[in-house]
């Protein structure tokens, strides 16, 4: 019975794209709602500057509250150093920094080339350790750019040698575009776990952009894959890269891998029922997913692993 | 550089839930659109009696339209004998009978249960034999029922095993309900073939009603599935079977399947632009789809097999 984590972005890459600001204490009712409904890994938020991204200005209160909750793996992104520095203080558990495998999209995204997001892994990692912080670098763009079109596999792995070198404790492999399929998801996970190591790649982060999102986690779960980022209603996606959006629905992945057998240990009714959150604090925001409307199959219960 | 087949199911299984009927001319139209966008089969309609299904009415004549688009396989639904009847009448290449797995489902659908089914299907083979029309059996429901639960997996096997003796040629695995799972489809597909012969199931008919389509169409993939069935913008479902809704929608699929570098034979872009047919013919239904909004990747066409 394969365990599978379901880390739930929605909080950081679902509202990181929506203008209306999210109240404070909705974040929490909703982190502690997930939390509730069996969700074990939810990243809360960003240390970004507050004047960058206003939704994200209440990140460490966020951590604070999420380090509460018994049994939580809490983790934020942060896009250089200084944002590892804001990490550690507010106690995280994880971190990870996004390292957009599109040298284009990284100047124009963070206004760093690879060279400089090097040394900002190499530094972050750093003070990871210091704290004794988990470590993640997220290559992002790895399946495709909307600036640079085709992005070549070995430059991903390059850049992901690099990265270990520099301190990576574990990678994730993203579609920040919504470009990748699902021959693309199996080679280039088993490219860069040759380079880098099996261990070190075991995350997935898709998008849905292009409805693939579902049949590019089977091809992960071919080539073992087991964990898998997504966001509750598919809220979201990159601001900066444009026609990307639409994260993996939450709903619909734990529908998936729980009907499959594969053990996720999220209730789906009460997952479910998290959206009336959504739905109240950011009343003008499309929440997407099939689950939602089709509910599950008559047989769902019985399909469950026990 | 593996082939796949897509077949078009729109025609029948889109519009047979549609009240609209939509103009003949309007079907010739779609029908002679697809083809020429590399579409190589076609299910152009049902030989139902017209007072039950006015939109099949024209299934006769649109058989003898498509007759004339050289290369296109001709094929259509017939619910028994008797429309086998009619469909070789028409001068059809290939018909397939539903052969419903639940038989609640079954007796509500058609008013038989599996033993009269298996006498249809017989009657059924014998007609096709002498007119040498290829004979298919739909497995439908095969992967659950919304009003049984759960179909049991040996029973389908059981089913399968008996119509083939009854004549069928070849099955479909048919997810009428929207309910199959990736691990479902891999072990039913399996189980069948270990019963009935490899060669016998190379067809699934998908529905995308939780979302899971084209992750049942990877995982169909794994196990050396052909054939798709699939409808141009998602048109459709099932008139019988509450709460099932959606094919697999064709420009998703082909984008998939194209992107992964197999063959289709289709040109996207000209399949595209043959939803303005169907949004011009039937501008109250709703038209479903990723990939006409987001369009394809940048690298699109570097992906294509040549």
């Amino acid at each position: 019975m394969t365990q599978i984590l379901i880390s739930e972005v929605g909080p950081r890459d679902g509202l990181q794209s929506i203008k209306p600001i999210m109240p404070l204490e909705a974040k929490k009712r909703w982190i502690a709602a997930e939390a509730a409904a069996g969700v074990k890994e939810i990243e809360v938020g960003s240390f970004v500057p507050a004047a960058l991204l206003p939704q994200m200005a209440d990140t460490a209160e966020l951590v604070k509250f999420a380090k509460t909750i018994d049994g939580l793996n809490v983790v934020t992104l942060i896009p250089n150093a200084k944002g590892m520095h804001f990490a550690a203080k507010a106690g995280v558990d994880g971190a990870s920094i996004p390292f957009s495998m599109s040298e284009t999209h990284s100047v124009k995204n963070v206004r760093k080339d690879h060279p400089a997001m090097l040394e900002e892994i190499r530094a972050a990692a750093a003070i990871a350790k210091d704290h004794g912080i988990h470590f993640a670098v997220g290559l992002s763009t790895a399946f495709g750019c909307t600036m640079e079109g085709a992005v070549v596999e070995d430059q991903v792995v390059r850049l992901a040698e690099k990265a270990a070198e520099a301190g990576a404790q574990e990678f994730s492999l993203s579609d920040t575009t919504g470009y990748a399929d699902p021959a693309q998801v199996r080679r280039l996970t088993r490219k860069v776990r040759a380079a880098v190591g099996t261990d070190m790649l075991t995350t997935l982060h898709l998008h849905n952009t292009r409805g693939l999102g579902l049949a590019n986690v089977v091809a992960g779960l071919e080539e073992g894959i087991t964990t898998f980022d997504a966001s509750l209603g598919g809220l979201g996606g990159c601001p900066f890269a444009p026609g990307a959006s639409g994260n993996l629905v939450t709903e619909d992945l734990v529908l998936m891998l729980n009907s499959m057998g594969l053990k996720t240990g999220i209730d789906l009714e009460k997952l479910l029922s998290v959206r009336a959150i959504l739905a109240e604090a950011l009343p003008d925001e499309p929440l997407y997913g099939f689950t939602p409307d089709a509910g599950p199959m008559l047989d769902y219960s019985a399909r469950v692993a026990a």
